[in-house]
């Protein structure tokens, strides 16, 4: 695998490979019932977490994730200059009010869904860039505050059409650090937004397929690598019905990914109830990568992953006006040292 | 004046200096009866600007002042690299659906009225890193669509308290270049979240003071300099009353800013009706800075400016459950060459 930046790409690099020191993760039962039960740093026995509000008990594990991460890898909170963070709430106040209480200083980002992986991609950049030596890229997401604020009322029972997803309750946090072991951020692809015209605010899957599509090949076309070279192609929340449609759509420009994709979304759940297609949710990247994805890194099993979290960036107000759903994807390409030096 | 960075600083300095090659500025009828009038490349006859809906102009706003930032700077859009924007609508829908329609790489930032500034550091550090070439860093605000999602519809007719200010029509957008003529971006100062408890949502400039205080305190400190060494120090949109306690928060830290301190909101109108404190909104900061400061730079007037815009990180979600104000703002020096000569 040869690595050349033509001319303009929409990848950035990252000579100095800043490692992903340390992770935290919170998921609720649902979640923790699932794949990454096993590998959360603390599983919720309730998803009100102790708190008055679905949003109060969103921005908690947004603050445990933080915290956690940092704990993990054994950082004084002062010596983090940065938090790359954001979350679906109205203007974000999950992660502005979990700044707060961290007096850190803080970069609030938005791209619904796909907030992982622009927060890892800004906090690489700074940190490659040597501006600073430690930030934490986090973000999360609850099912209920998300159902109100973006749905219907939870005490209206809706029914839930089969197309549906279903927002995860759960944060995740990661500390990028110049120095120290752990898992490398070689390169990232900046997404571009992406609307194929989908109206329907129930099929995330279908609308956010493209965008992720794009930013699939734009990076393998500008890192001159193939679906092969990665060990895991990993996309956000995309669930059972887009995780199709990106194939599909990747097979049509020439990369066949169906040996190496997951989507998040599809396994973040036994899926036996109304969750349908899946999982979405900024939380739903956040802790399928932070907790399962990582874990494999970091034992080895995996030596380079690309992960694409996908972002729909509607609102209940650009919906109501009859706009279609222009979503975006941000990739970041995780490697091992063995990967690298391979 | 002597540039040493303390061992945990809060600022970010960049070595090649990126330049700010062009603005692009759009603003309502009310707007352009002020100071910024004869500055702003398109004044609005109309703040419905031939669109259905307050947010579609407010999206309509942000396009223009981007394309027209492009075009000043001579660019073709193919060559601009990223885009960096947010605003204050929920889920940043003028942001992103401006994104669509230019089809550049796009990274979302929300910290509300601190948006520009948050979005010119950001650029700044991705151009001095050398990923990217040319970037884009924009915002905009509309007074109707704001009204109606943080406060009362319109058509109530409402009264105004004295305290309140009023948000701007009107959308902000400059280019930064690693190479080319025009001021440049020497440092930035990445804020953090300060929440004094103000609860009064009517009351955004006391709120937004104590973090553009704490941000202008840590600046001086981190880059040795002192109030003087800046031509003008622009805070974003704190309004006649939160720029006095701005005073008095830097004055009760050692640094008497009253001489060259200037604020967005308390400029941009004429107050003869019920404007009250100033303007405000993303669209404040982003119209003067661009506008009226940008000019005074270009021409030599001013040498050295620390533009320190503020953003309130409330939702109506967050003052409904009895939450307080959380506020950040973000700074960013600007020089003319003969200053960083000099």
């Amino acid at each position: 695998m040869q690595l050349k930046k033509p001319a303009r790409g929409h990848t950035i690099y990252f000579k100095n490979m800043p490692k992903i020191t340390a992770t935290g993760t919170v998921a609720g039962p649902k979640e923790c019932a699932g794949i990454v039960g096993q590998y959360v740093d603390r599983a919720l026995e309730n998803d009100m977490f102790g708190e008055s509000t679905f949003e109060k008990a969103e921005c908690k594990m947004l603050r445990c994730a933080i915290d956690c991460a940092i704990e993990n890898a054994g950082l004084a909170r002062g010596r983090v200059d940065a938090l790359f963070s954001g979350d679906l709430l109205n203007q974000i106040i999950s992660a502005s009010f979990a700044a707060r209480d961290f007096e850190i200083p803080f970069l609030g980002v938005y791209s619904a869904c796909s907030t992982m992986s622009e927060s890892i991609m800004l906090a690489a950049a700074m940190v490659n860039a040597g501006y600073i030596k430690n930030a934490v890229a986090a973000t999360g997401s609850h099912f209920a505050s998300a159902e109100r604020q973006y749905r219907y009322p939870l005490e209206q029972g809706t029914t839930r059409p089969p197309q549906a997803q279903w927002t995860v309750t759960g944060a995740g946090a990661c500390v990028i650090s110049a120095r120290g072991g752990g898992a490398g951020i070689a390169n990232a692809t900046i997404g571009r937004v992406v609307d194929y015209g989908v109206t329907d605010v129930n099929n995330m899957g279908a609308a956010m397929a493209p965008a992720c599509a794009d930013t699939l090949v734009q990076h393998f076309r500008d890192t001159d690598t193939s679906p092969e070279d990665y060990d895991m192609i990993l996309s956000g929340d995309l669930g059972a019905l887009g995780s199709r449609i990106l194939k599909d759509l990747c097979w049509e420009k020439g990369f066949d990914i169906s040996c190496n994709h997951v989507d998040c979304g599809e396994i973040i759940y036994k899926v036996i109830e109304d969750e349908f297609q899946g999982g979405s949710g900024a939380g739903c990247s956040a802790v399928v990568f932070n907790s399962y994805v990582m874990s494999m890194l970091k034992s080895g099993l995996f030596r380079r992953v690309l992960f694409a979290a996908t972002g729909a960036l509607l609102s209940t107000v650009s919906s109501g006006q009859g706009e279609s759903i222009p979503c975006i994807s941000h990739a970041v390409q995780i490697e091992t040292q063995t990967a690298a030096r391979g």
